[in-house]
């Protein structure tokens, strides 16, 4: 039996877990595996709490709030569960010094630091789709030229918008996520879309070899969706999900890469519109290999300490780790936003008055953005005015823009035009 | 860049792609796993007949027919796609002998041979769910307590109950399957539900350390299922589906195992249901990591052959295999059919008649069998008769067959009556 010392830095929720699961789980990893875990020792910045998991209690004697004592345990694997940046980086680039295997869950740090990113004794499963072992699925099971990768990523914005099908406003579904702890106090980084950002960057990276920070990528949040845009999309066949998005796509004679992290229309029959409450899902395709669909739980201790420790039990087991991963810093492969190409769901607040629908249509029409359908429906809408929905046929992105713009102009379109896009 | 020579025994649909996709994907494997995959010889019993796939050629110098020159090229790792069991068997033996690593598909085979399935030198992620790694994420990302592995493994039947849907009867979907290449000139172990019970045996045996031979567990073909009942299920909110199912139940005090294929009654809102057309999925429930769904390509040479390839890199990174997959043979753990607990569906053709249902109803209430609903639906089932379908609360398996097997001898019942099971 092969003998494994683990240090864990950071005890909070996944931490306790992944400790209890280590206890908890001795005898199937030792049979499985024919391996023998120990913790060794845990950073905590405050040693004498008492810290309770399910009624399990983390031993007392392996606390330290000293990083001194975490190296002079001399582990073989270390895993990172702070998720700040600062202290992780520094504790992380340590521990690889002295040769350690580390193990992290930090998707901010990774989808920043390419020095961590790119050393392949760094595992880092749990940082996306928590209990869903996507990355160790592209790592390990998809030998193949993969085209594209799309998938919820963020549970907070989809707990939302699947409880804003059974008729709740955005406000009323983010109290709910709060109260059940599926959203953090402040929820900005889940609803604007920079978690998703940080995660569908360092999937790209993976499948595609180019690096691309989450700031460099197209993000648009879900905080100004309503409930008669949920109602609209159902009509039509749609439901409404926060997706992220890294596909290969031709513009002009070129291939480009579009990243992007978006909330989007998307019909019933792909699996991804019937992920609901805080489930993750992500489909990868490959050339070869076809569609391959995973859904699971993308995040909460329990889950996410098993994708941890399956990272922990993968990491002693290569006789040697993968190369470096290797990627391309450059930016020139990522489309410009501008001249992407779409299809768009438009809301407007529009007067009530004959000739409105075609002064928009006109609009539209000028800026070569060609309409799929488009349906006025109910009245009063807002304190005045009626809501015009419209779906575009596929057009550049810059046009569409172009269109809103002037649109939103008309005297007699009451505010500012709501667009999202359509993911087929 | 380490060079690992493979060696291929068969040269069929998955062989074939195997040898395009591994001369495609050679700059991939380099840079990604830092191997250099070389193909040293291919055994094939007549190796003058030209092999192409796709446009691409299998290079015949490659081709021999004897065994003894695969050995000769001293291969790091044999590829196993033969199929059948006497020279597979031979073939892998003599190749483990020799201290080569295994890959195999060979899914008859592995539920069969308890020395070459136990051996941790073989690999055979292939062998279950053709593309999607099931075996690659059972042994790899879920190192928790499973409780419940349950799925559609055969895309045959899964094609065919699913065209179903849209008004076809059984023969005609069968007929399509086969027009569509996706159902054998002879496809009674698809349909019979063998080649289902093959992959769940080596799923259970992998998810719970018990080996059990396809021959001993429950199986139920799907070939007596008709067009009403699949209106039926519509209408009342399940799709009908040949579900694979191993899972831990607890009976009286005793831990049991169920290990069943059969075709059932499946709630809309599971995503088992939604699996249309040939592809295969998978449920894998964790205590801790919950519910991880996988849907992919089940079958078809590209799938499979990318599978196949993970495989052969899985071998070549590891310092030393798993241990020895350690299993008990002993079927005490297997619940024995008769005392099973399950929810059914039955359909009846009747005598129109009045008191028939009562007299059917009564029956089912002295055995102890409940009843949920009733649906007494239309006319003119057959040449006289009507339909009556039944669903049934949990009871026992004895309980309900006998109940089934006394109305079957009143007078008033046209026909042997049909069941399904339900799952939820």
């Amino acid at each position: 039996m092969r003998k494994v010392k683990v240090a864990i830095l950071g005890c909070g929720n996944v931490g306790k877990y992944l400790v209890k699961n280590i206890f908890e789980l001795k005898d199937i990893i030792r049979s499985r595996y024919g391996l023998d875990l120990e913790i060794v020792k845990i950073l905590v910045r405050d040693k004498k709490k008492q810290r309770t998991i399910n009624g399990f209690k983390i031993p007392q004697e392996l606390l330290t709030s000293h990083f001194s004592d975490i190296m002079k345990a001399d582990p073989d694997i270390v895993v990172e569960l702070i998720g700040d940046i600062d202290s992780a980086r520094t504790f992380i680039k340590e521990a690889l010094k002295s040769g350690k295997k580390v193990v992290s869950a930090n998707k901010f740090l990774l989808s920043i630091d390419d020095e961590i990113f790119s050393d392949p004794n760094v595992l880092f499963d749990a940082s996306v789709g928590g209990g869903i072992p996507v990355i160790r699925t592209i790592q390990n099971a998809v030998p193949d030229e993969i085209t594209e990768i799309v998938g919820i990523l963020n549970g907070t914005t989809n707990y939302i918008l699947s409880s804003m099908e059974s008729g709740l406003e955005f406000a009323e579904a983010l109290e709910q996520a709060k109260k059940l702890g599926y959203a953090e106090p402040d929820p900005s980084f889940d609803i604007n879309g920079t978690d998703a950002a940080q995660k569908i960057c360092i999937l790209t990276a993976l499948c595609f070899g180019i690096r691309v920070k989450p700031d460099d990528i197209l993000k648009e949040g879900v905080s100004s969706i309503e409930k008669i845009d949920i109602e609209f999309a159902k009509d039509f066949g749609y439901a409404i999900r926060s997706i992220a998005v890294s596909r290969k796509k031709i513009y002009g004679n070129e291939e480009k890469l579009e990243i992007s992290v978006f909330p989007a229309l998307i019909p019933y029959e792909s699996p991804i519109s019937q992920v609901k409450g805080n489930l993750n899902a992500v489909i990868i395709k490959g050339k070869r290999l076809g569609e391959l669909f995973l859904k699971g739980q993308g995040a909460g201790g329990d889950p996410t300490s098993i994708s941890v420790l399956s990272d922990i039990i993968e990491s002693t087991i290569h006789n040697k780790p993968y190369p470096k991963r290797s990627f391309s810093l450059s930016r020139e492969k990522l489309i410009q936003p501008d001249l992407m190409i779409s299809k768009f769901y438009v809301r407007l607040r529009v007067v009530d008055r004959p000739g409105v629908l075609a002064k928009i249509a006109d609009s539209f029409g000028k800026h070569k953005v060609s309409i799929e359908s488009v349906l006025q429906k109910g009245r009063g809408y807002g304190k005045e005015g009626v809501p015009i929905f419209i779906i575009t046929h596929e057009c550049v992105e810059k046009d569409f823009k172009d269109a809103l713009e002037e649109c939103s102009r008309f005297d007699v379109v009451l505010d500012a035009p709501f667009y999202l896009r359509i993911y087929e």
